[in-house]
């Protein structure tokens, strides 16, 4: 088999069998298939696509290029939860505990955020203590003790898509569906749960900007899991606007107990996208026979504080502080030199919000990154005031900037403002979740 | 500017401007821009082409990437002349001196053959002596003197090209339009004739297999061109068979000789494609007012022997014994071990010849070459005793095989009889020139 040979194949349209791309992923993985071919291999799947049978064994391929999580000796139907990345989303530290509280067994290996997304791992670590890197031994440990672990990627998982991903970067071949698909359930699978709930976020923060492209993602990534045999749900959420008020590491933390001490009522879109996902984790993992008897158990759990007290375990667990895990002191991990009202630009209805630059402009006041290198300032960001739709007065704040280094504030401030339009007529609605995805 | 954002402007569709090619084709020569991101350009351009703008600023930003020839110190219109490359063409050998008998100035760079093609320089070494590698006064000095000089690439012409041309070779991006008009354009440029002749073939042994295909690649190349300024006219010949009935070195430089000592009728297809060559760098050069004036110029040039005088003291002044150019002693190059009559595999109509496989077979008994670093046998290949749409009795040779390595015939054999297909019915007229495309 030669790469040029199958390069030239994809080029014509062709489809390729499974031996051709487990050639090529491991030919590019130990380094025998240089840079260049696979680049212009990615290039032509950029163009001619790749059918579900083979965006399937390209993602097989991948999972196995290095180890592969065996979480079976665990009890339980094993569940994780992915979101495709976006602004003010809290989710995971409120439905994992949740879903664990209702006796759900969720292993969870999270990442760190990159330009305007956040990244759990980020969010943790802004509690004292907290350590995301633990051995695979630990971390089953805990989620057997407690029912879940959320926690750094651990031993050489899925390399293929480090060099594969790095690669795309740079050249240009980045928003490719089956590409995207593959480097998201290849991760997923060698992670080794028994069924992943996918969170497909489209709109101005996320990757999917409309809701077409979030769409065929996320048919692809649940034909992937059930091409490989494992249980896959995927819901298409909105992110034309931040989906918890709060942007910024300690300030998600904060919000996600104050949804799980019971001060965020129902229709608050953070609690109603957890609510969704914790459905269809209990759903999986067969916690519910329906999804209304699902939600009223995630609720009780809410309720009854169990939930909380599953986080405050599960940090613990992983050598944090818990004691900052209650209303009463959690505020002191967001203390900062300066809190700054923001005002409108003009008086109207919200009627656009560009949740990217509004991470963005968090980002730029220390609570993200711009390259994988730099470092990030816990207790910096931004929480809203306002919603999409809402009507504000000048003279109401827009949001509370959290700010330690001012030299970075007018930056900031210039990228929020060019976040939003005004209009003076009510904007339509605009739905919180388009699509359920079953395989 | 990035190189990774100019590649998204081709992958979106977008076309880039004269500084962004330039930025590209420097960054890849000097080696600032790494070779998979040249890839993934090049797989984009395949897929969403270049404006015939993008490609003459490509083309232009590839000849300024090395030395360009200056040959505006000799006289006259300096003309040159390029075939896409073929089977069984020799016209070079036969126009070159014929147009230099007629007053014109042909100063020409070739190749080396490749795969099923031949190349002239090939051909030219098949006579003892010929040293194809000349400095580039003795070049100037030799067209200067004589009118005509063929000779092997000299200085560091279009690195640009070689780099691009390697890195298309085994990423499957050789088939595109623009890419492959850049490059023989770039390389015609920087040899710096005045006026460009070419010769666009398709068919079964041709590297366009449509002529709509030769069309574009035409219309393109001739198009840039006009747009640098220089005189270029493009022809687009039939390759469903041999051009002469000689493929092989020295065999082709004896159907030349053939040709130019007057013993092959006007109507043979090399003879037709050599006057068409030949009145096209005629009328560019300035040596005729009209076709017909060209055509009767040359032809006085052939039957008095002006051409082959030509042609004997280029090879002279190139080093080569010249009293091999003679119909007494041009036999003596193709001396071989064994001549074998190849008969067809049934009586009829030929309704198909595939070039490409005909030409591959006169490879395989050594005339040609499957990688660069192979020799070649000069004396060695075959000689056609038919054409496309004769009949052929079983009885009648098709060929006769010029055979030194007996070892090699076999697979010879094989590959040459695959090249055919017979019909009982007379097959209908085939075309010889499908278009003359001007600026």
């Amino acid at each position: 088999m030669r790469m040029v040979d199958l390069i030239e194949k994809k080029v014509g349209g062709e489809i390729l069998s499974g031996d051709e791309i487990r050639y090529i992923v491991k030919g590019f993985t130990d380094g025998s298939i240089p840079d260049y071919q696979m680049a212009a291999f990615q290039m032509a799947v950029v163009f001619n696509g790749m059918t579900d049978r083979e965006t399937a064994d390209l993602t097989m391929a991948m999972m196995h290029s290095g180890d592969v999580v065996d979480l079976s000796d665990l009890r339980g139907v094993k569940v994780d939860k992915h979101s495709t990345g976006g602004v003010g989303d809290t989710t995971t530290l409120v439905i994992a505990p949740l879903v664990a509280a209702c006796g759900g067994t969720v292993a969870k290996m999270s990442g760190r955020g990159l330009g305007h997304t956040g990244g759990t791992l980020d969010k943790l670590e802004s509690i004292p203590g907290v350590c995301i890197e633990q051995p695979m031994a630990r971390f089953k440990e805990i989620v057997d003790e407690i029912g879940v672990a959320v926690i750094g990627q651990t031993g050489n998982l899925v390399p293929a898509d480090k060099k594969m991903y790095a690669l795309r970067d740079v050249t240009a071949t980045v928003r490719s569906i089956p590409l995207i698909a593959s480097s998201i359930m290849s991760k997923k699978l060698a992670a080794g749960t028994d069924a992943i709930v996918l969170d497909v976020k489209t709109g101005t923060g996320a990757f999917m900007q409309t809701v077409d492209e979030a769409e065929k993602l996320a048919h692809l990534m649940v034909s992937i899991g059930k091409l490989v045999g494992r249980e896959c749900v995927a819901v298409i959420t909105d992110m034309n606007q931040p989906l918890g008020l709060a942007v910024g590491n300690a300030l998600e933390v904060r919000e996600a107990v104050e949804l799980l001490s019971g001060k965020i009522p129902a229709g608050d879109p953070l609690y109603e996208v957890c609510m969704l996902l914790g459905v269809h984790m209990m759903r999986v993992s067969k916690l519910a026979k329906t999804e209304v008897e699902a939600r009223e158990k995630l609720e009780s759990a809410l309720h009854s504080g169990a939930g909380l007290e599953k986080l405050r375990r599960m940090i613990a667990a992983e050598g944090g502080d818990a004691s900052y895990i209650d209303l009463a002191r959690i505020d002191e991990l967001c203390r900062v030199n300066k809190k700054i009202n923001v005002y409108p630009e003009r008086a109207g209805y919200i009627s656009s919000m560009n949740a990217e630059r509004i991470g963005t402009a968090a980002q730029i006041l220390g609570a993200g990154r711009a390259t994988k290198e730099e470092s990030i300032d816990p207790a910096v960001g931004l929480v809203m005031k306002k919603r999409l739709g809402d009507f504000i007065r000048a003279d109401e704040p827009l949001c509370v900037m959290y700010v330690n280094d001012e030299s970075k504030l007018n930056a900031a401030l210039n990228m929020f403002h060019s976040a939003f339009e005004y209009s003076d007529a009510k904007p339509d609605y605009r739905p919180m979740v388009y699509d359920v995805v079953r395989a």
